[in-house]
């Protein structure tokens, strides 16, 4: 009865979204704190009447606004319904197989592959999960896509190596930066992209805007690449960007005080609860992102620790999957919640 | 540079949203009338600080409320971000090839089976724009995608034929119902989802309940085409449907005094319109939607007429195709936006 595309499909896992009981929800890297409240106020005197309209198709004032914050043209943006929407239309619209991408990375990769029918395959993190850059520049790729920073393991690459990546490959290269805002040892690839009209770079307001519950992500690349993306939203929904999150996602680009204001502590607050990991025995990677990819101390396995943490208030996020079997991802939350972890912790470790 | 797959798409054109100057808009089938006053009560009341959390995946309020509307289990209920993409996702879940649909219908049919690669055919309407039964029944099709009413022609099958091409056909159906809350003469097939598991019933919030700028939308069907349509979704974007977005839709679908009283003013204005464009020599098909397709008196082009309306500051749609060339797609407006039409037109026509 359903297609066979469909039949073979195994869609992507989201982290649980938990309607049973008030968890501390570290699992799916969403900000702790709320939004600019300059997004309630231009939601709340919003024209209602206007939503009997289709919403703009370009989204023009966003995209304009993203160009001029991003230092490049409106022709170079592309706007989505959340970046996870944005980089199904860049493998739809700049690949066509032969993709490569980390063993460990986002696991929506593959999951877009399978959707389209484009082929893949894994190149193993090195052993401290860095990215092996040569194995991306050394021979030729169809593709590739590189989480940067990566995760779950909140590592990222240099500059120079993006860069390097980026020139030395002769395909596209999608630069997926949903959590660039986080790092303090690398930046964003977007100046790359003048030059590089093979570059794309995917970023997303859900996590250090604070708006996951809005869905709105945008793509910075050649004018090129950003007309072949919008060929391939225009044949799948005119319009996936609503009127509303259109503005709210306009005036939360705009207050840059509270943004800095908002990514200064999660910065603070992973870089002191990585310290606190540590002192406890945890092996944490180092993060440039809004979370931490820690393995327990010995005697303790990360299954074992996800169970205890679940049982007892609080939710990370765990794979059963190779090389990362004893790791957990922990979400940077407030500092009480950060606290609440690390009690807990101390309570299940003894 | 950009994929072989893009590279040979021709997305679907939405009419015009212009920016030029202010325009009578009865070029979009968009609802003259503002959506419920509780749209905006619930949205300005919404909690902000949530959106910093990704929204409920399974739009879960949404999907109980659709449910219990159209009297099915939740599993019946698929939830999207504007039909557009639920008709994506089930053209992908629904079909292998060898689609049929008519000649004269939704021009997006032809975009999704291009984007996935399905092959599909037209078969004519008949002289008089309605659809030919057995075109569908008495042979083998891999799939249908009716429209009903179908678009932009305004014609309604009667249930009795939706229903012999669900019975008799021996693949599954798409009945896209985007006009079905206007039609007179017939009324949805939700009702055959029961004993038809073939059978998908695709529904918007777009133009009945006034909301095309939200980017609803929804699909009805047995368990297993809507466990294939989230598996469709979840391979593409986890979270369509925004958090506002959900909260909106639902405080419309529940203000049913509204949603009747914005209907029978659209069904009304659009019966007394037909009547006036008749009596000016008009050929004008019976409509069951919120737009009339009619042909302009003899010595009037569609197009001609299509421009000199636009010059004079109405946007009605006009496509140069293949029989129907010579009409226009004109949306039901106001009152007032109708009256402005009749004037214009009676100056034009002299």
């Amino acid at each position: 009865m359903i297609s066979a595309k469909a039949a073979s499909l195994i869609p992507y896992t989201a982290g649980e979204q938990p309607k049973d009981k008030k968890y501390i929800k570290l699992n799916t890297n969403e900000n702790p704190y709320p939004p600019s409240p300059s997004v309630a106020r231009a939601v709340r005197i919003f024209d209602f009447s206007r939503l009997k309209l289709y919403p703009d198709p370009d989204a023009s004032a966003l995209r304009k606004a993203v160009a001029e914050f991003e230092n490049v043209g409106e022709e170079n943006v592309f706007l989505g319904n959340g970046s996870d929407e944005v980089l199904s239309f860049a493998f739809y619209a700049l690949f066509d197989g032969n993709v490569v991408f980390p063993d460990i990375t986002y696991s929506f990769y593959p999951v877009y592959c399978d959707y389209y029918g484009i082929t893949y395959s894994r190149l193993p993190l090195k052993a401290d999960f860095t990215v092996n850059v040569s194995d991306y520049t050394d021979k030729p790729h169809g593709g590739i896509a590189i989480a940067n920073p990566n995760a779950p393991t909140s590592v990222a690459l240099k500059n120079a190596d993006i860069e390097r990546i980026v020139k030395e490959s002769e395909c596209n290269v999608i630069v997926d930066e949903a959590y660039i805002d986080f790092s303090v040892s690398a930046a964003s690839c977007v100046p790359l992209v003048k030059n590089h009209g093979n570059l794309l770079v995917v970023k997303t307001f859900s996590k250090s805007y604070s708006l996951a519950g809005l869905r709105v992500g945008y793509a910075v690349g050649s004018r090129e690449l950003i007309s072949a993306m919008y060929a391939a939203k225009n044949s799948f929904n005119s319009y996936p960007l609503d009127a509303l999150a259109q503005t709210a996602a306009l005036a939360a680009l705009r207050d840059r005080e509270y943004f800095d204001e908002c990514r200064e502590k999660v910065i603070s607050t992973r870089d002191s609860l990585a310290v606190r990991l540590r002192s406890r025995g945890f092996d944490v990677l180092p993060s440039d992102t809004n979370f931490l990819f820690a393995k327990p101390p010995d005697g303790l396995g990360g299954e074992e620790l996800y169970k205890k943490l679940r049982e007892n208030g609080i939710l990370v996020r765990y794979w059963n999957a190779p090389r990362i079997e004893n790791r957990l991802r922990i979400t940077v939350g407030s500092d009480d919640e950060t606290d609440r972890l690390i009690e807990t912790l101390d309570k299940i470790i003894g």
